[in-house]
């Protein structure tokens, strides 16, 4: 069992704590939620991100909600309303509200608090289980690159989706910690991930479990690509639909395109929670655009070409924040669940219960 | 003829007055190079930038030199030589060097200087009316989509082939503002090209053209270009290869694969200077690795997504920075030049006295 350096959420009390991710890789910080408010904050604002961690928090949300607005019906449905509407792309958010709530309806709201307490902590460890089991699964696809070749597997990720992003040791993270644990020489490409650079949380945590890596502006992932620098590309997942299309962090796409065209491998590693098999395909997938004020707000940089001042770009020039796109399907090598890897036009196969 | 509305560089008596790519857009300010190195520092330090631009920095640079040094061979040969080794991507800083050699090495060193400062003149001359004429062959381009429909043509670029990238109206953008003079409603969508944000520099020019246009985050062109919410792309070039690769800022390669998936056209626009006859294809091309420093440099983001200050990544974290990527041919539906328009595969049928 992998075991997070530090809990990216917990429970103490009447209180969830978690670790601030917009202080990081800066300052290493926890903020203490109280309400529901808090809760919708958090996510909102991405203190807490990366879906399966959007869901867990979304989980604990209800739970503070309960605790501190009363456990009727129409506090449950107010709760279940505010944090569904935080952030529109990660599934895992409404998987997670949904199991909250067909536990919580049907109960008394007297029972209500504890249960919300309890499903809360079983999504926890649900997420962090799954975490190790993608983790093992990818492994085998890394061991398999190891034993062709001398010299480290080179893995190219995009965003964050390491620990950071789960309960657990991360998604498309995990299979990197698994090969560490295995004695596996690994080497990871992290693309900073313009506008929030939540590559360099991937940094980070890099960093800290001691897992040689290597920067890289998002534009520079196409050359490192095409001259087979890299042995695969692993992200993680917001969303993905019955046919194996996927949502996840802008630029995704650009990269899952650059490895076909180098023929190399691109997988997608996500739990359950962030597969939706009643979404048909990606043009179903909701876009979140957010704040203009995230690529707004740039550096000028001086003539040393290393050093400049934070400004704003004028309002005459307009802005688009997409935060997510779709990779369809047919870039898509694979997608490593918590039950093994699966073409992504075959995720049917591994979870018919769901279909 | 296009007027630039400040001059990239002018010649004033026995300096070079250049406006300071590395203080835009925040600050328009000009510095006065009087030395070899005063120009090398430039080209190097990007105070002046775009290929077509830092060939005819250079060109004025051997001037400055000749007057600086004296024209004797010794010191016409350690000018084209320090000079010819601040950038290795951009070819148009060898053909200006090499048609500087030509016209200088015969001559006697009393000959020399009027005659530097001749030839340099000459190539800015001759930049300017390449780019006038880039201009109203994609006018052709973008007048073809406006007659098929209405509302504005929407052209996506990368990186900065504006007028500041040249000694007149630009490359890429040659087009954009014969459009705009002709009356043809245009909007640009320009990515913020990290890690330089050269992309800023294009969001001021057009700013101040009045030209509409949307900033993104360079992952960003995926989702655009699949929605098709854009009509084409143009983009500048740094070096296009006998057939038809081309370098060009990191992170053009992903617009083009992005733009074929889409079925959607994606054009280069490069004066003569830019193309290599003698130079077989992409992968001879040299890629200029840059100052990891241009990686590291990043913003911290507060709780509010919307402020944070300027952090270096710590050293345990590796960088790597092309500058520059290759496109290949195949992705390139043709390749705007002074003389035309031709299919990248089909360069040698506009230039045959070149091949």
């Amino acid at each position: 069992m992998f075991e997070q350096p530090i809990p990216t959420l917990r429970r103490d009390g009447d209180t969830l704590v978690i670790l601030d991710q917009t202080a990081l890789p800066f300052r290493t910080e926890t903020i203490s939620l109280r309400s529901l408010n808090d809760a919708a904050h958090a996510i909102r604002s991405m203190q807490v991100r990366g879906a399966p961690l959007i869901g867990a928090t979304a989980a604990h949300g209800v739970a503070l909600a309960l605790v501190q607005d009363g456990a009727g019906d129409q506090s449950l449905r107010h709760a279940l309303q505010v944090l569904g509407a935080t952030r529109p792309t990660a599934v895992n958010l409404h998987w997670a509200l949904a199991r909250m709530a067909r536990v919580l309806h049907p109960l008394t709201p007297a029972a209500r608090v504890h249960a919300a307490w309890a499903e809360a902590e079983a999504i926890r460890a649900d997420d962090a289980a799954s975490c190790d089991a993608i983790g093992r699964h990818g492994l085998a696809l890394i061991a398999a690159i190891a034993a062709r070749r001398p010299g480290p597997v080179r893995v190219m990720t995009h965003c964050n989706a390491g620990w950071l992003a789960t309960c657990g040791a991360g998604t498309a993270l995990a299979p990197i910690y698994a090969a560490q644990a295995a004695g596996i020489e690994v080497e990871v490409f992290v693309s900073e991930t313009r506008p929030r650079n939540q590559g360099l949380l991937s940094a980070w945590e890099l960093r800290a479990a001691g897992v040689a890596h290597t920067l890289i502006a998002d534009n520079a992932a196409g050359l490192l690509l095409m001259r087979a620098e890299v042995d695969l590309v692993i992200t993680g997942a917001d969303r993905v639909a019955a046919n194996g299309d996927t949502a996840n962090k802008v630029g995704t796409y650009l990269k899952a395109l650059a490895a076909r065209a180098a023929e190399l491998p691109f997988y997608i590693a996500a739990p359950h929670s962030t597969l939706e098999f009643s979404c048909a395909n990606g043009a179903s997938i909701p876009i979140e655009n957010r704040d203009a004020e995230e690529v707004r707000l740039i550096r000028g940089m001086n003539a040393d070409g290393g050093d400049g001042d934070l400004r704003l770009v004028p309002t005459e020039t307009q802005v688009l924040n997409p935060a997510f796109d779709i990779t369809p399907a047919n870039l898509i090598t694979g997608i490593i669940t918590e039950r093994g890897t699966a073409p992504a036009a075959g995720l049917a196969g591994l979870y018919p219960e769901a279909v």
